[in-house]
């Protein structure tokens, strides 16, 4: 059973029971009954018309709010109702309601919002898109391991290339923070861990999984996304400013149209909260019932290869997670973010 | 009169030679006098074959090295023989030589890379594209100054929209030295100062200026890059894939060049150093002779609108030089790293 939140969608929760259905997946639906329906085959409602909105101070608004769709729906996670859960809202109160409910792995510092993007010879994995501002090098680290286990049992994909995002290929390139996670990935080992990996990698799938803090991340998918659509508008606008040329363009229409089926984000299913106890989906804001659909079949992935259980073998093996006592993690300095 | 140096460029040292001639500026030429030729007209050749490459540690290389025609390009500005730098070489030897020949303004921190980025709508300028890999609030705020006072003086660019690189548009959003350095910059007045600027705002030409540290700028620059490539031949590989869409491309091509060309980094011509005592242009390695004569036009447009002289002016009046009485510089600790 995967928990779905309708509330917050751009087209409305209607369009999120519509890709509940279509997903041919048992969910548990939270969003106003008004708009969502009635249970029915594979689907069950459950009435939650109160939603939290976009600009509000996500965790105060998840702490005061319990009655909020995606408190409800993070609860009956936590709750073992459901075996992950799917959100159509914003990313800030769905990363609180997983913190707070879900709650992080044992060991694991903080959770990172991992995105699929839908680039030729990939996907390629980036994360952390924009969970924290900064990371620490053993935060850099445990988004290695996270990041390939997910590639690895979501993707099917063997021993994905896992590069750190850098200034250089050469291992000397790089922050402080980034030299320091470079080195300690190295010596924990278990990944197929290509080194630095720099911007032009990341639309070139010169890595499976590009490892680096949330705010680098957030601006280079932001960046991404915007170069892309500037492109084909810019590609657009040349195509229809003339007669000649817009023959041309109805001539090569079919073949832009499945380049951009390549490149659909709804295809592959938005991004993945990792680091939790269970799978957490954020499907993109903008996404239609196909979009949605994608999003529960990447939560019922997680579950069923049991991503989860073996992020957390692998962080134990690569000795990365906080309170084990092997080597780099000594160094870990202690802290107050608490340790799940 | 401009130097030049001749060696490091993708094309060789007598494509450089070329583009210094096509500019029809005077041009005090250093590189090998073999493939440079003799004097004549507007340049003047300094026989000078040494280079530095790119994989030497530039500092060292600049110190041990007096005879490497970037360090003697970089002297004769130093020496006032020539009014401002263009190399065509690496960006990490010709920073080395710049900072330590050329020297910062008095106050500046640090030079910041300033990359001129061929947006429909803009150019946008980037900085710091690189040239450090860190940045405290303090060096963010000159470079906001500095880069303001960039399109003002070359660009005739009436009050750019200034822009902080950030992962969202509220106030509070960012690393703690983003919100630190939004909060300087608004005190400091004397800009069009538009608050945060999101990823999608480069490529979107959201500000004409956008500051941010030189690890998220060459992420970003990168990622730009990269994706503008992957698409330009994604979009040729599906028109070339069938013979229908392959007359359709025929009849697109000429829209499609003018776009090209528009898009066309050669025409803007490359980037630069900013927060020095004299403009250093750093030509891009791959341009030819086209590029090159942009970059030293570029580099006399500075020199003839005193861009310098008007970044100290400005830095001094918003009290953000480093040796400066007023508020918020007085919250600068002290460094090791020279004061200039």
């Amino acid at each position: 059973m995967i928990a779905v939140d309708a509330n917050g969608a751009d087209q409305g929760p209607a369009a999120v029971a519509e890709g509940a259905r279509r997903s041919g997946l048992d969910v548990l639906l939270f969003g106003p009954a008004s708009a969502v329906g009635a249970s029915d085959g594979h689907v069950e409602v459950v009435d939650a018309p109160v939603t939290i909105g976009g600009h509000e101070e996500p965790a105060q608004a998840v702490r005061s709010r319990p009655d909020a769709s995606i408190v409800q729906a993070a609860r009956s996670v936590a709750e073992e109702r459901a075996e992950a859960l799917v959100s159509a809202g914003s990313t800030g109160p769905t990363l609180a309601a997983a913190t707070l409910r879900v709650r992080r792995l044992r060991g694991v510092h903080r959770p990172a919002l991992a995105v699929l993007l839908p680039i030729p010879g990939g996907p390629v994995l980036l994360l952390d898109a924009g969970a924290s501002v900064e990371a620490r090098p053993e935060h850099l680290v445990q988004f290695a391991y996270m990041g390939a286990c997910f590639m690895e049992a979501v993707y099917a994909r063997e021993r994905p290339r896992v590069g750190l995002l850098s200034v250089g290929e050469e291992s000397g390139k790089g922050t402080p923070a980034v030299l320091a996670a470079r080195e300690r990935i190295e010596a924990g080992g278990g990944l197929n861990f290509v080194g630095n990996v720099e911007g032009f990698d990341i639309p070139g799938a010169g890595a499976d999984v590009v490892v680096t803090d949330g705010f680098t991340g957030n601006v280079a998918l932001k960046v991404l996304e915007g170069t892309s659509k500037l492109m084909r508008e810019a590609i657009g606008a040349a195509v229809r400013s003339s007669p000649v040329s817009a023959v041309g363009g109805l001539l090569i229409r079919g073949r832009v149209g499945r380049l951009r089926e390549q490149l659909d984000p709804e295809a592959v299913g938005g991004a993945i909260l990792l680091g939790l106890r269970k799978p957490v989906v954020v499907a993109h804001g903008s996404f239609g019932p196909r979009g949605i659909a994608s999003a529960i079949g990447l939560a019922r992935r997680a579950v069923d290869e049991d991503m989860v259980g073996r992020t957390a073998a692998a962080l134990e093996a690569a000795g990365a997670l906080r309170s084990a006592g092997a080597g780099s993690v000594a160094e870990v300095t202690p802290e107050s973010d608490g340790g799940g």
